[in-house]
């Protein structure tokens, strides 16, 4: 892949356990190899399978410049190809999501299959060979219900291990039973990374989180232990401990697994106790749906967290579930999609209120966009230099920064 | 006329009977070549002699980064300058069209008079010699009534054929004599590239102009012929033919004359029948005014189209005209701008009513933007490669293409 | 300082007495040397003490891509820093304007007293170092109460020159002793230079400001005599002459100083008698607040005018002061932001109105941002070439020029 010298130089001086020089959050260029290198040579999420639940049904997004759509084709499969039409070019699919029986561009009425293939094409001529003029694929895997996609020619084959690991976690919320009660799209005015990077800590949350902070303990993301909450650290680390070892029992893997900056496929687990009422990350920290998801039976099942390199993090609590995707639109402009789930049959005003089931992360996100459009203020300032990360509440970002580094280093190199 | 390595690669590696190269329809290089090369070194359409039918009427317009003051003189002539002050270099007319004496800059009074001399000047004391401080001049010609300006200092000189052939053809619709009804503008997300291609094919149209196509028959554009419409093919050869020598015998031009990649100044026109009622371009096939152009006493003429290479199309009915002229912005933004026109003595609400005389084209115009517009994003698409022409009905298109790579390899030669 | 080979051809070619070549105005990459090299490396004008009356007052301006923060301290003295957290370089102050008693970064609340020491930063461990950490300082001065900063590292040592000499014309008006009334800020679609060159020429003024020409005489921004005006021009002479020994009598220095193009830290003062009632530059020429500045009985004190290189004029009256600042916002974008100041102790309503205070200077303002604006147009045309000034009205237009040019060339040798 190719990169200037100024690029190179960037990543060779790379100091850890710093923050970002700020070219990595400012250049065209960067930004250019991130949608290339990052985002076009990594496992993206993308949606859930609740997006698409009927054969035909289909949704697009946008990776950079590439715009994929998504689809679930007659036998229930997933199918992802990249959304121009092979005639001469118009975008296909035009809207966010949709129900097809073929794949009409609605130019000049080529038309394609739920494979891709090109069934039909006017005025061509008998020469025509539609052979080889089928949709370009793109590669498609569920995780217990969430959607990645890969637009590299051969994708990174260490996904497997997250999707096993992650089918065990996740498997007993049974997210293809749900319905998405909410959607939001939030653009920020800020790079991707640093929507990245305010997501791997919490050491922002007790002074910009009143809402978070009502079921989220901060010891639970790392906290320098002092004289003073010494004894407070440690009753959560007990929590911790006993509260797994119920939720193991009751089947629900829980433990930490961390692969952030050991994988290509970077992901990272663990299920977390609540705070208060312990249900759910709600604002009195009461489950927001009264019909529980899967089997569950009862409420406290803590929070299950999932965070994925590059783009997306997850928490699963026995009532509903919340994913967000980051989608980078420009160096400094990254849209944020959050979703919220029930179950399938649960009914609103009944079981659960979407005022109710969002007012935390809506706060929260709204929160994180302010942190981040200071940072990105910040960082293109030309008084920035890259700080220290904390040791204690900054790991995970360090983990973010070193996996960003060492995949673009392996991919100019 | 400089250009990169890269532009030099694409034009060479050019495949015929295929839509243009990704970079043509986004770069900002080529972009700006397209506005020196193209639009800078051919006649462009830019407006009609009823925009400016009194001495001392102006009209400005956007060439690019250039702006350019066309004008009627004392002695009825017309004229065009660069709109940029010789003093400070303060742009001169800041409207879009209106009526003056002299031009007189706003900034500090310098003042030209309609042949662009400077005849005053305060405070630039004794020594200061105005000659040589008029405005810069800008070729102008006039077709019949379309007005056509060239920026280059020689420009191509093959505009005579063009201008005597269509005299002949559009001289009986007497322009001169209209008046603009309706003038619309729309701003389109695409390259002016897309616009012209998706103007030069009517593939799309059966599908997309539910109101266009009530007075075009599909077969005037091109068609495969097939056992199942080889009657209807040729049912429209002989109903042109017919009308072709009913309309020569009334003195009316009909003939198809195509040099759209066979001259520098190329161009194409056609009578062509219409559906139905046969008059005119409207939602009913009959004519939109009551009182007839030029000396026509017969309401059935069909249309006679006017296409030019790089921006303009023109459709003649026996009561009114419709024009369009395509104006680059960027290479994502392009300006189209409609003029319907109708016998100057026509009188609003009584002959003609302007919401039935533009719904058909302002309808297709709205409908060529979404096409344009999804094609914009598509060969944005990393994805896009170039795709077939159909023989049939995308011959213009690819004429057009032809005609730009050709001029644009001369220019860089 | 990196300066590509274009550039510093541009520079070689300035013809003396002629306006700019066209990329001083519309090219980034001259922008961003314009930033680095004018607005990095000399004193700027930023606001005013007023602005910052009490001890933890702060406000924040930005020059270029930088914020800086300018606070007054414990012991009423102020202070400058780089607007950026030393952590991860979150922006620190996001407000305009406010109060702190010490400086805490919203993101994780590193907190630095008011001299920009770091005094507190949680979860950094045993190992941090505090020291180093502290914010970056920006130097910052007084003229009289103007507040001038300088971003480089050494900043010109001549503004000791301005401050002296200044301080003696506006100490009289007692700025110090002044409130805002009013503050406007509009954005202008040009160049700086464009803005600066405007403010530098009263050739413009009669066809233009309606308003400002009923208190400024046109003879006092320079004038072609003719044997028409002779008479007017020097009775203008005559009565400046006049007020000048007045004035000097009562203590007001009033005679030119003109260092525009002779010090690096360029600047120009004069008191100018106004017309009319000549007491104020209001619509009826008249004193706009009852109450005037610092000690004075006489309301006939003419104009005090003072301008600075590159980006400040300001005028003070008996009765109010008004100062303007120029802030580049990108190649063909500049703020303006205009500060009205009256007696602290006038009370709005009963001494001054608003309104009336700003009447002037408000509509001024427009009909500037529109010349600057069809200036913009003109000059990005490439029919623009350079101009030439007139010897009589532009020799203030002429010594920006070189000032300008003079400054870009020795900062890029
Ligand atoms: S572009 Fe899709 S059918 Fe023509
Ligand atoms: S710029 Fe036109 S008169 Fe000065
Ligand atoms: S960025 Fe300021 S405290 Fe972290
Ligand atoms: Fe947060
Ligand atoms: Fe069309
Ligand atoms: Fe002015």
């Amino acid at each position: 892949m190719k990169a200037s010298n100024g690029v190179r130089e960037l990543l060779a001086a790379r100091r850890t356990g710093h923050s970002l020089d700020a070219q990595f959050y400012t250049s065209q260029e960067i930004f250019d190899l991130d949608m290339e290198a990052i985002f076009g040579r990594h496992w993206i999420y993308v949606g859930v399978e609740p997006d698409i639940p009927e054969p035909g049904d289909y949704f697009t997004v946008k990776l950079g410049r590439a715009s994929v759509v998504v689809l679930r084709n007659d036998d229930m499969e997933l199918r992802a190809f990249h959304n121009v039409c092979r005639h001469r070019g118009a975008q296909l699919c035009n809207a966010h999501k949709g129900s097809v029986g073929n794949l009409v561009c609605p130019y000049h009425q080529w038309t394609y299959d739920l494979s891709g293939k090109l069934i039909y094409a006017e005025h061509m001529g008998e020469d025509f060979d539609p052979s080889g003029r089928g949709l370009k694929r793109v590669h498609v895997e569920s995780v217990a219900g969430l959607i990645f996609v890969c637009l590299a020619e051969n994708p990174p084959e260490d996904f497997a291990r997250m999707r096993e690991t992650m089918a065990r976690y996740i498997g007993p919320h049974q997210l293809a039973d749900c319905k998405i009660a909410v959607q939001d799209e939030i653009v920020e005015a800020g790079n991707w990374k640093l929507v990245m990077e305010n997501n791997r800590e919490c050491y922002h949350c007790v002074s910009n989180h009143p809402e978070l902070t009502i079921s989220l303990y901060e010891y639970g993301f790392g906290y320098q232990p002092s004289p003073s909450n010494i004894e407070q650290v440690q009753a959560f680390r007990d929590l911790t401990e006993r509260e797994h070892a119920r939720w193991e029992a009751a089947g629900l893997k829980s433990a930490e697994i961390d692969e952030l900056d050991s994988c290509v496929t970077g992901f990272r687990t663990k299920r977390l106790p609540l705070d208060k009422a312990g249900e759910s990350q709600t604002m009195d920290a009461k489950v927001a749906c009264q019909k529980l998801l899967g089997n569950f039976g009862e409420r406290n099942l803590g929070g299950l967290s999932f965070w994925t390199q590059p783009n997306s993090w997850h928490h699963f609590m026995s009532d509903h579930i919340v994913t967000f995707t980051v989608l980078p639109i420009g160096p400094d402009q990254t849209l944020v999609r959050t979703k919220w789930l029930v179950h399938k049959d649960a009914v609103e005003g009944r079981d659960y209120d979407p005022a109710k089931l969002t007012a935390v992360w809506r706060a929260t996100n709204q929160q994180d966009r302010e942190l981040v459009e200071m940072s990105q203020r910040g960082v293109a300032d030309p008084a920035y230099e890259p700080g220290p990360y904390s040791p204690y509440t900054e790991e995970l970002v360090e983990k973010f920064a070193n996996w960003y580094v060492g995949r673009l280093k392996a991919a100019v190199e």
